[in-house]
């Protein structure tokens, strides 16, 4: 029985997030659908990060076992055919050892949060950005987010609906950038964890945010993040600017 | 009678085009009633360049004459606001002299085509892309497009209802570049001319696509364009990849 890992690339703007549901539509029963439609065999995807309603992914991972062993490229290219036209394409497709999971085998995921920061409204980026309109300073976005790398609990910045064990977890990159295109103007979060709490990428982004104009210092950050002042935080920053950009696997791979 | 010089950007998906139509929606409709709603004033835009249905622009120039003096930032922030939540936004607003216009005054406009080369569809940039599943070669395509720069009749890459007087233009830039970001893999021309004929750059990116998978030599492309031997020709590169990227002005501005 292959088990199949997969590279995945999705718009989240129309699914209620990764992770399937009783009556909505989300990418993984879009996949399992069209797994079913190509092989005839029900199919149960497993994948390296959960995303939530209306967030991306250019590279999420997912594994799935079948009965029938196929062409690797025959996978990739039926699903593809069967998934269309919802926004969601199978980069690839390769046969993975029993022991490989997208989900426990995963030791680093990397996303990757983007704020228009200009005074007018987004047009063609529109559902790829959280806009902005008020002068952030990247620099001071970027020493706050200093503060917060390391081995944390990070309470703070967690969803109430959380299902995480532990609230304690490892940040190991949080960088803050301006990027210029032309007029687009956006500042980029880079982030990457071993395992991330449910909203805390969009926590985060959030609460840079004030620090980015101001209404934050770092130490305030710090202090958040020491206090667990959950009710201090910026807001959470909007789905659609998070996109899932990556995950690492270790050598049992 | 100021006259307001406006940078734009828009997403031309949802759009019959730049060009006011008797029933279909188009920018420069969506704008001229922002105009109206915002000032109580009729005004009719002009532009640098008119994009076909479909075609985006991220730098897109228009002036218009107002019978009162707005300060710009407001000109700019109420047309955003009765342009919502179209993907229209006025980027900024400028008073400029009654002798600037902004199509008979430019001297170079600025297109970007892009082409995402893979084999698995377009997901997250569906909108903005050509997806051409075959392997491309981009420096045949740039040795190719070289053959096109300079002053020509354009006869063979022109649409059948071009309405320009003259198929002879001037192209001063032509160049074919592969981009390699994670997956995307894609393959962006960059073009530049004083003025284009109606469908000419989609044209050259059809063919030039011909030239990437080898189905024409760079002789070839060169023969097409002095024998205007338009059913030699590619197809006709879909308008969601091409995009309005900037103007020139000369000095009289």
């Amino acid at each position: 029985m292959p088990r199949y890992k997969l590279v995945i690339e999705y718009d989240g703007a129309p699914f209620c997030g990764w992770q399937r549901q009783a009556d909505d539509p989300t990418v993984q029963a879009a996949i399992e659908t069209a797994v079913t439609r190509f092989s005839g065999e029900a199919a149960r995807l497993t994948c390296a990060g959960r995303t939530d309603a209306g967030v991306h992914a250019i590279h999420q991972v997912a594994h799935l076992d079948l009965a029938k062993a196929w062409r690797t490229d025959t996978v990739r290219d039926a699903l593809n055919a069967h998934l269309r036209p919802q926004p969601v394409s199978i980069l690839s497709a390769e046969v993975v050892g029993p022991d490989f999971d997208a989900r426990h085998s995963a030791i680093r995921r990397h996303y990757r949060y983007r704020i228009l920061n200009r005074r007018s409204p987004a047009a063609l980026t529109r559902a790829h950005v959280w806009h902005v309109p008020w002068p952030l300073d990247a620099d001071l976005m970027q020493a706050a987010a200093q503060r917060l790398l390391g081995r944390h609990d990070f309470s703070a910045f967690r969803a109430a609906e959380c299902q995480a064990k532990s609230p304690v977890r490892t940040l190991e990159q949080l960088d803050v950038t301006r990027q210029r295109m032309g007029l687009f103007e956006e500042i980029v979060i880079a982030t990457s964890a071993r395992s991330f709490l449910h909203h805390q990428v969009r926590a985060m982004a959030g609460t840079l945010m004030l620090a980015g104009c101001k209404r934050l210092s770092a130490d305030d950050v710090a202090e958040i993040l020491a206090t667990r002042a959950k009710h201090r935080c910026g807001p959470l920053a909007p789905a659609c600017g998070l996109t899932f950009v990556g995950v690492d696997y270790g050598q049992t791979r």
